[in-house]
């Protein structure tokens, strides 16, 4: 399937995240609006809940757009997804009757805000690319013991916070502390000196399970709404020090962006691929029943305080070990109840090169070894950089894209429980 | 300050967890009726939704108890809770002169059901018994490791699943899981063998925090709404194999019960109790402005199906080595935003006696030495049993009490995929 044309401005350009295959739900706002639900195409946002309000577009009994989050059209389920999708092709479409009905509800993108998508409900984050973890392992423990055993068996994951979860744009400060320094006995309480990136894929639940019962892996699929990509901010000289026995809390706290746009798995069909060759069998409940991963190209891109951007970074979501039907299923094991609006954090994501690991930590090999950006180098976030993920999976001629996804660091608080009058 | 007396039946009996001094946050229904927010006295509850539609109790602008649970009423803040305690001590005073109008509002608890008193935005589970982390230190990595380097810097937790919060009274299904038998090098995926209590307090953040702000020891304690009892239900055999690098996940996802009535901070004030002496110096945000535990005695039943409830164990929420006031402090140390519904488990809680250990694999020592109870033994959970926490302050002539925090264990499903027809 190639291009599918549209009449709107930008559409049909190769080059756009948006054309009329895409279609992603975002929630956004102009001067003096209240945030509501839009639709990205080409360079315009379409304001479905004004569609919805105008009686152009039906979704369900009540109006479900006129909010600023995705959540209850996510909770209306499969049907009432497609359904929105077909409607919205069959209005935007080059050649469709009902242009002059539609053209008022255009907004161009660099006119409207844009807010987080949906409302998160509850935050997982996984660990389950086969490279990160050897690398991160290897610094860890060494290369010999760099695999937990449970990795090759595990989906591993861990619970992380809903709260820190911002839409693209917003500024992070960098976080303040319990950090021992090398060859202290003693923690101090200091701002982080090894503030990193996590570059990964978010999969956002549509569809709620019940407490007590299991998902399996194609139930898992089917509840998953869409894709958004997602940077899980890492303090990781305060990780080093809280991070045992029982993992990740405030160093990873801070913040967690996400890109503006979920990107329905329906856009994402045709670029389903299979995840790796086991290296140990798994046990059944994680089996696929098809190929649950998606060839997405990913990139990283750091821009110093006035400076210009360097890719430092790029990697595809298929180097994952596990898929995010896998991971869900996996969550849902105990019995542990899904809701609309959780959203799980694929674990970082790193290829086989060098230059295709998802962290700084990773590149720069745990600040041994300095990476070359404009205008100087980099171990780990300097304040001022702006640091950008980007994604897109390629069709024929177009390209499903997500839009940045990205976050400019602010210098640590002088004194960081000083409030602002 | 001794017992206030009340006109309600049964509230001034010195058994009753619920005297004037307590006035718990529940949320009630009876049949046909729709949950609303209730407050427990003596044998009755007090329906504060009904009483504030009648326009005899008032605490905001607009109605916010006519709802199934307090999150509306926590966001009001400070001034609206001591206003509301006073307002309902004037009504249920022995000798008041709203009696003839309150008696109306007053339903019997044996006629109502419970529900879960608030929405729980996000859940955190922390570590922090001394003499717990000691045990289980010392079972997983023998007594020179037992406490982990970071233990008496950091009130060490973990985000935990909010999903999995029930109100005390709700079945809890063994769960099935990812487990690795002894000796073996992969694993299975089975019912929990060794499923397991944690008895805790939970606190209830009643105040939201902003985003990028830590908040002082004292801020963290005014956020505090109150206090309920915590059951953090933890299969044993899933947590050993899947626990390493990130910490516990499914195993802790199963249910988390907790009492059904919130006891306000505004109760407890006269059982504060101070920390234990430090054995390392605290970071100077951690440390205390004044006594931030409680003294509440605590005790755990297990009751086998159709038998007779055995205790098990003895403790007291003093024994904690962190307060949640500490906890919260920590939780905001990297501007991770706390929201109105956040729930605190304090961790287990156990004291330095062998019989006032806060869990079956404390107090059965990993299972080697088997707990006798009534017409048996018990090393873990068997399906039947119903395990009851209780808890009270002790004042001079009645006691504040949580209700009791009860759940009985389900067998496993024969098959986790199948549905229900």
């Amino acid at each position: 399937m190639g291009l599918e044309r549209s009449w709107v401005a930008g559409a049909n350009v190769a080059e756009t995240d948006f054309p009329l295959n895409n279609l992603p739900c975002g929630v956004f706002s102009t001067s003096g609006d209240e945030p509501r639900c839009g639709v990205a195409i080409g360079e315009m946002i379409l304001d479905v809940a004004g569609l919805e309000a105008a009686g152009i577009l039906k979704v369900a009994e009540d109006p479900v757009l006129d909010v600023p989050f995705w959540n209850d059209f996510m909770d209306l389920g499969q049907g009432a997804w497609s359904g929105f999708r077909a409607a919205l092709a069959e209005l935007l479409r080059e050649g469709s009757d009902h242009r002059a009905q539609v053209e008022p509800f255009l907004i161009r993108q660099q006119e409207a805000r844009l807010h987080l998508p949906f409302l998160v409900s509850e935050f997982t984050d996984f660990y389950a690319s086969r490279h990160h973890a050897f690398n991160v392992g290897t610094m860890f423990r060494g290369p010999e013991n760099a695999l937990p055993p449970n990795w090759l068996h595990i989906p591993i994951g861990y619970n992380g916070r809903a709260s820190s979860v911002v839409v693209s744009g917003t500024e992070v400060r960098r976080p303040w502390g319990q950090i021992r320094p090398p060859g202290a006995e003693a923690p101090v309480f200091a701002p982080s000196r090894r503030f990193d990136i996590e570059l990964e894929m978010g999969a956002v639940v549509g569809q709620a399970s019940r407490q007590g019962y299991p998902v399996t892996v194609a139930e898992a699929d089917a509840m998953i709404f869409g894709y958004v990509l997602l940077n899980d901010w890492s303090a990781r000289d305060i990780q080093a020090w809280e991070y045992q026995p029982l993992g990740p809390f405030q160093s990873k706290a801070t913040a967690t962006t996400i890109s503006p746009w979920i990107v329905m798995r329906a856009a994402l069909e045709q670029f389903r691929v299979a995840t790796p060759a086991r290296e140990r069998p798994l046990l059944p409940y994680l089996h696929e029943p098809g190929p649950m991963l998606y060839d997405i190209a990913l990139e990283v891109g750091l821009t110093p305080a006035g400076g210009r951007e360097t890719v430092i970074a790029r990697t595809n979501y298929r180097e994952m070990y596990y898929s995010a039907a896998q991971q869900l299923a996996h969550h849902t094991s105990s019995g542990c109840a899904m809701n609309v609006g959780d959203l799980l954090g694929s674990g970082t994501i790193s290829g086989p090169a060098k230059d295709s690991r998802g962290s700084l930590l990773e590149l720069s090999w745990g600040g041994k070894e300095p990476l070359a950006v404009e205008g100087g180098t980099r171990t780990f976030i300097e304040d001022g950089d702006r640091l950008t993920l980007r994604g897109h999976a390629q069709g024929k001629g177009y390209r499903i894209g997500f839009g940045p996804c990205a976050g400019t660091i602010l210098p640590a608080l002088a004194d960081p429980w000083q409030r602002e009058l």
